[in-house]
């Protein structure tokens, strides 16, 4: 509840686009929904083109904008700098957010390389600031109970971990060489873009990854030079192309330390499939599958389950026992895609409010970029590679 | 978009339960996804506990609180009076709202009676308001779409039409006796509750039913008697026990003047199902099913689709060229129940800004109202009952 | 398995088409997958048309045919007789086998009348003969295992039953007028053919029905005259037409003496449908669905599963543990449609071998035939009807 | 039909295990649905354990039983020799076969080695024998109209093959060292015994593979000493434990002569799937999606629908134009398991008849040998491998 002595969060959000709608929806519903320490005040956006910007000021509710970041990063008035830029932008303002005190918010994948994802986490630790990388995927309800199933040891020893996330939204030839597929700018393709995502997912459920082996692919290897914009819904009109320099699919085996056998495929050739990003996980005495194009539902299998009564229960994550669910509406009244990232910065802020640093975090991007490094060392080298 | 001109519609709630928060949900979020003529502001929320009304006026961002309806009424600062207040006191207030000269919103059903509802409905005749009844599962995008389909002659003449809504929150005996279980409150039990969507989804897609013949149960008599909270999480403590006055359950079978049979049930003691409202279309060009709690997706089959390649088509309408998903995410992200009342509302607004008319208004809630009391009275004289 | 000492038992059957087709392949393959008491001899086959009876014997495997069902009825060397011939048939050749001391096995709907159908009971009950009307459907393995879960009272008190029966094949106008549809042979149309499937499942699962209110509809009252086939993939080529006499369509609403809430549709206009034969029970303690697109699994809920683990288990019903599947292949290898008859004749024959009547048989037939009738008479006379 | 001239094709079959009761049913039910050239007759089955055999041969419904194979394979009363014992035994009754002019079926996989695999493929050729490989899953319906479509040219160039067989079977550390667990008999585990299967579909539906990389694992290194029946339902009480020389569980990533990206995965810990083998092609046109536990229905999606209305399309493959289920029920009756088994003979025999070579054969034997062999050799020594 929105009570008297409730303190105020200052944002300030760097980018405007599919990320910053949804980061500027968050703090639009979040108070809504849930009793929050810390209520958001949306202080000022920016981006680098005035009235693209100016717009998103006056639809996502900020008081101001700017289009110089630098400008915004040192003012008083700003508790969280917000960072939804395209990935090689991340570093830059992460860091310097950090230097000015600020509480940071990365959108995912931290960094285009490793070293400078650590240079980032070297900053906020040394500022003592609190960070988020926008991993948004673990605070769907069903993950978080999966989560909880896996903890309380109903799942028992985890044999396999098995991930896809499946896109297809430049099968066309004609779609454009958006930012998406510029390597210099976004750092990889469905790898750092989705495949990050699984990586994820995968740290969260079941633990650190110790080896991969993989395998990249362009199979599209020119588009016509579109406009840079957000990136999936643009459309080419221009007769000359250039060379995507990312890969439109790639695939690898993985080793975890808990000796759970992984396997990863992350693409956007997977025609027929919007958003399907899935995973299974099988163990000793259960298992668990999940698809965030159904992602209020999760389904689970017990072994112990009477013979003839096993089988995998359809579970509409919706109920007061569910994690976050009982803030919105009664069971069987399903949510939607915004509102992982409600959960993720109720969470973030709630640990700002308690002076605890949350999850996913800067380290947590960290150790996704090696994972992601590795995987692109090993599909080039045509080789194992570990993760240290 | 927010512009400079834009002009603001001013709204008083009253009531602030379940349909509360899903209405000033949508008042929230509508401007942040739509370009809207009128943006809402959120003047004031009215109900009879203090303590409750002010809670709810801080979390759901109303300027004001009052415990008295009629002293809001008649406010300058009001353009539309929104009841979200248990059945039984919809008439009384919207027609005092009405005869205010305010735009009125008012839930489902519209009233206790056809009675009722039919002075409701001269009510804002009279007056020259606009009017809504919230039967928001028309709304939602899937359900839109399937209108576009049958109205493009995709579906053909209509053979069928069969709707199911199911749910099973009291099929525990020690679940309480709400105000939706009590007759004088609440008018019926599943009819008016969730049949009652059926009926106006019907309605919509279909046309106008010409008869019924229909069967009520209700399986539970009495109930121990609990807390009028807002009825479907409500846990019952209370030794003493009171009399269900309305159905757990009713079916019932019906013509429509396009020809169409259909049938038709409602429960709330289809145990396993939360929330399952769903329909199936048969027609001599197709199919269409859809389901709520997957109400992203749709299934449509076409008969002329080549031999070998007819099935079920399973679409996800979340695409810029589905009803309304245009303003949120990429394909394949879906989203959730508290959207079908931003679009209801957009609709409804957009009506006030342009002086139109808009679906549904008090005529469906009257037409409703009338298939409803025929339903019972079927049910209770065991015979057909014609609709005129 | 076939011992030494294991016995015959030597059946002719009175035509041969789509269900000739379905019991000779139960009558070949019964002693392959299970150990029988009686192991069947194809005798003789009989029907009209001397060349297409002699192509079903020799296809079929059995050892001679006949054009004259007469002169087979009074064979020596016969122990049953099976009758798959169309509807208005079944009365005399059953009446006539039973008196010559043959078991008799019956397609269903037994008979085209109530009266005929207790004509027939008579005869093999006077006569002491064993009898079986084929509602296969009870034999599904998933549908056993439905019976099995309802007595060992998982289910508890059964407050819903819902079953939908649909097809589409007739949904082009130009399908021919089969004898299906024709009410002088078949008796009703989707009533009596797939209706009855419907009205034996439930009774079989949940008991009898004590009352029923229907509607029925013909939706294409002419049809091009066609050859006399089977029925189910003729095609019409013919310019002159002739009256349909049977309901497409039919829905009723039924009150069982368990206090279960029963509504039942069954159409042939349903396009997208094949054959879609499902149920749902809802009852106190869990809930079942079961669909014969899908035969080999059936979704089962407990409502005592743990909080927030409470959802359908998709169980496939192909274990050692599941009624009869252990005859077959390991787990997770399904089978098909022609099981039920298998499993159908092999209660029906251990029967015979044990001197025990097993259902479902005339009587079932009978009481089937009584509810048909109802429902037709409920439909003509637009009232409730008792079943006495 | 079985006309006055059919011949005769005569089958002694080596082992009467698992595969030997599919192989069985397959000849018993063939002459059933289909017309065929060639009618088998079940001479003679062979197996060591005499009481065992026995028993076989009267269930199965052979002529006589052998234990020694040698006495049958030079009879000359037999024209094919079908091999369903375990692995390592193949090669020695295969090559013996070929050179005693005998037609042979083997079940898969071929062989242990790719030399052993060689050598049977050249006894068949010098001897001008015709010769089946049991990759029985190329021939259920929907599998044979997925290579239509893809043939046809509807699904365009192929971006994705993306498999996983999955079962459960061994995941209870106290499931004995059946044969199947041990590499001296079986070759290898999961791999060799549906790896292969996922291989030969692959090789099927998309063509060569022509590198890969994988991975392997065992999760449970000791088992109970049980008795080396079939292996899927033995049960273990031994207390000495011996060393499982299989691999539990393997997946590998593979590319395609075609530029087909190819991900595959095998195991039994696959808990909560009984025998989910299944697979999703991705191309430039279209996408199909197939699973075995459902193996009458594929679901299809074109990219050339119109905007809005794509979607996976679940087709019910028992449509009359639908590869081999016109041989069945009408649409919409399912069949199972065995019917693959039919199929798979049905094309064998009818190539003897026609004296031509079909497929699946020892070529294609070796060829998934060669695999095989190449995803054990990358796993050993942890590099991609060519396949030559």
């Amino acid at each position: 509840m929105v009570g008297v002595n409730q303190k105020k969060i200052r944002v300030a959000m760097i980018g405007y686009q599919f990320m910053g709608k949804a980061h500027s929806h968050a703090y639009r519903d979040l108070p809504f929904y849930f009793d929050v320490p810390l209520k958001p005040e949306l202080k000022v956006v920016v981006g680098r083109n005035e009235e693209g910007v100016k717009e998103a000021q006056e639809k996502m509710g900020f008081e101001s904008y700017e289009t110089d970041w630098r400008k915004v990063i040192e003012r008083d008035d700003i508790d969280v700098v917000d960072i939804v830029t395209p990935n090689h932008t991340h570093a830059e303002i992460a860091i310097a957010a950090a230097e000015a005190g600020k509480h940071v918010i990365t959108e995912k994948p931290l960094a285009l390389t490793v070293e400078d994802a650590k240079r980032m986490h070297a900053a906020v630790e040394k500022n003592g600031v609190k960070h988020l990388t926008c991993y948004n995927y673990r605070y769907v309800p069903a993950v978080q109970f999966a989560k909880k199933l896996i903890m309380e040891g109903k799942i028992g020893k985890i044999y396999h971990f098995r991930a896809n996330y499946l896109q297809d939204f430049i099968v066309d030839p004609n779609f454009p060489l958006v930012w998406r597929l510029k390597k210099d700018v976004s750092g990889s393709g469905a790898l750092g873009d989705i495949g990050a995502h699984s990586i994820d997912l995968a740290r969260f459920l079941v633990g650190e990854i110790t080896e991969v082996t993989s395998m990249m692919q362009t199979f599209i290897k020119e588009r016509p030079i579109g406009e840079m914009t957000s990136g999936l819904s643009a459309k080419g009109s221009a007769t000359e192309k250039g060379e995507v320099t990312v890969d439109d699919a790639v695939a690898f085996l993985a080793r975890f330390e808990s000796g759970t056998f992984g396997t990863f495929e992350a693409t956007r050739f997977a025609t027929g499939n919007r958003n399907k990003n899935k995973f299974e996980i099988n163990g000793e005495k259960g298992a668990i599958r999940w698809d965030m194009e159904n992602m209020n539902n999760i389904e689970v299998y017990f072994h112990d389950d009477p013979e003839g009564l096993q089988g995998f229960r359809l579970i509409n994550c919706t109920e007061e026992i569910h994690p976050y669910t009982g803030a919105y509406w009664p069971a069987g009244h399903i949510i939607g895609y915004e509102h992982t990232f409600i959960h993720l910065i109720d969470e973030f802020f709630r640990g700002i409010a308690g002076d605890k640093q949350t999850s996913p975090n800067f380290d947590d991007g960290v150790k996704n970029q090696i994972i992601l490094d590795a995987v692109e060392k090993s599909a080039n080298e045509k080789r194992w590679i570990e993760i240290k």
